[in-house]
């Protein structure tokens, strides 16, 4: 938890009832996972029996959780948020307990990552509701982040700065990518992350698949080098970070598209700020890529929200008209990718402040050329 | 995977096909997942975008990936299976992709562990469909294991029996149960599991509570201490054992209970064989504690399902009048806890076989008494 300050959790769910209200809706509720983290700072196991927090407007909290999973819900501070827990037995039908609770109820909201088992199960024992996504409600929440999750979020920042670092002292001409990648998420933990969630190291034409991650490619001299990398904090908040590296100098044509991605990843980050919209955003980025001849090569969008999970709202992507807020905080990476020859990408995870922008990644963002 | 034979994929697909026209179901649709894994040996990154393998009877099986998936799929050998791909671009509706691959849909199973998110995007891309879960197809599939599965649950069974038998050498009065379970992790990865998914240290009064994990509680002379660990192997697999320690002899009267515990657990594993149901089995140790008064202390069921997860079908539970069958692998594990004072668990992974039971974990199930 970026908080374990009650205060802070009873007013994200005062706030959640309050949208669901807004919304019309009688009821919105979340099975275990960052949503119920965040709106509880409860940490359940994800296990097939139900665990259920439900926020009706006008009414205190429920939590409908197995008879065995009570001393955990109770330690996680639960009930002092004025959370009713309500127990199941093992041969109990919990569906039929949340149904119980929410008698003439006809819209509920369920988490976006509620598993299809458990939507089911509702729909099944409650059939005269109609059933929506929560992420209207919770989404938009988690979009805005307090002063201690930007803080947290600069912490995870800072430290995958500086797993970057050490990169370039780690790529050298006949190292594999996967001896790289081990050696950085030994790093990724050394820099106080709680957990290493992915390690991409996308060496020559292996670049050119945004979502390579490794393999045992051999590094050569002239490859450029895409380190793309991420870890999950004590705090629950993520870092996600891309930096291009070259062993010696890389091709002419690929210092020169790097150039252009440097340009249009700055173009992106200063056009953050609060009223523009996601797409604008992306479209900053995609216009000087474009520009140079460069737009087929940039496949991906520009970015996605970040948090207590790596991909979150909002996306930064054509069509998402959205409009920044202080507290959105979103990664900007456009990248350029050209098939069996090379790619590269420039990462940074940035907040949008009502001063402009807060960058968490700091390092610098033009191509580390190693020396060989 | 312990199969990377197509051959076996290619059957799997066959009979998940088979019994979706035996429901009288037009499609099943499974988003990435153990159960993806399992029927196609694709293991695809949990991601927001929508991955879905379609299996529609008399078709062809087809797969909607993002685009920028695509290589990750193809190179998983999915086309191999004649699992025709079709790849959605970054601003397009997948779920409108799906509907139009689709046509005349009425009844469509999803995978249990399907997102909301995708489920429900489904749903309002087919308002003429009725949506169920898929677990009556697929779960039945992976519950009656082939020989190659049973061959990689007796191989977790054997890594972590490993394991077991070095776990009375940690245990000292001093160390905490945080310092034991961390030694516990090292040794889980180093007896060939690809990674730790539990260790649960519980002495004293803390293994009165079934799922308690870790804490800084210091073992103490006398105390009963409940270890319960498992992981995933290479293979997919997972494994999950529990064996019951004491710090010296413990007190006369958890003794006492313990050597009924013995044999209710024994009594259980020596029921199972093809024709009996799942009840049954938890029945044949619950009658065993009942009979000894402990009946009340025995707060959950005997058992569940392994294989690509920790948790699947079958459930030994009461109520589940589910028969046996040959293949079948799950948990025999019942404990009894007393609040306050200490609790106790036996777990082994068996196989229902024809010719009765094949056990994965073989270390002895007495009580083991540490000197100290």
């Amino acid at each position: 938890m970026a908080t374990s300050d009650p205060a802070e959790f009873t007013a994200r769910l005062a706030l959640a009832s309050a949208d669901a209200a807004a919304l019309g809706l009688d009821a919105v509720i979340v099975t275990p996972g960052t949503d119920m983290t965040y709106l509880c700072g409860y940490v359940a196991l994800p296990l097939e029996r139900l665990t259920a927090l439900i926020i009706s407007p006008g009414e205190s909290p429920k939590m409908v959780v197995p008879l065995l999973e009570q001393p955990a819900a109770v330690a996680a501070g639960v009930e002092d948020l004025g959370i009713v827990v309500a127990a199941w037995e093992e041969t109990e039908d919990p569906y039929g307990l949340v149904a119980d609770l929410l008698p003439g109820a006809r819209r509920i909201a369920v988490n976006d990552a509620m598993l299809a088992r458990a939507a089911f199960g509702l729909r099944d024992a409650m059939p005269q509701v109609s059933f929506e996504l929560a992420g209207p409600v919770i989404g938009e929440l988690r979009m805005r982040k307090t002063a201690a999750e930007v803080a947290a979020l600069q912490e995870a920042g800072a430290a995958i700065d500086w797993v970057h670092a050490q990169v370039a002292d780690l790529l050298r001409p006949g190292v594999t990518e996967r001896e790289v990648a081990a050696r950085i998420a030994d790093l990724i933990l050394e820099s106080g992350h709680a957990t290493v969630d992915f390690v991409i190291v996308a060496s020559g034409p292996n670049g050119a698949s945004p979502h390579h991650e490794v393999s045992d490619r051999v590094l050569e001299v002239g490859d450029p080098v895409v380190v793309d990398i991420g870890g999950t904090m004590p705090s629950g908040y993520c870092s996600d970070s891309t930096r291009t590296y070259s062993l010696g100098e890389p091709p002419a044509d690929f210092r020169q598209a790097f150039d252009v991605l440097v340009t249009a990843q700055a173009a992106a980050v200063a056009h953050v700020r609060p009223g523009v919209t996601c797409e604008s955003v992306d479209a900053a980025a995609r216009d000087v890529l474009s520009a140079a001849g460069l737009g087929d090569a940039f496949i991906h969008r520009t970015g996605h929200g970040i948090g207590l999970e790596t991909h979150e709202e909002p996306y930064i992507v054509s069509g998402n008209v959205l409009a920044l807020e202080p507290g959105f905080a979103f990664s900007v990476e456009p990248g350029f990718y050209l098939a069996g020859r090379f790619g590269a990408r420039i990462e940074d995870i940035v907040v949008c402040d009502s001063e402009g922008v807060i960058n968490c990644n700091n390092r610098p963002r033009e191509l580390v050329v190693v020396d060989v």
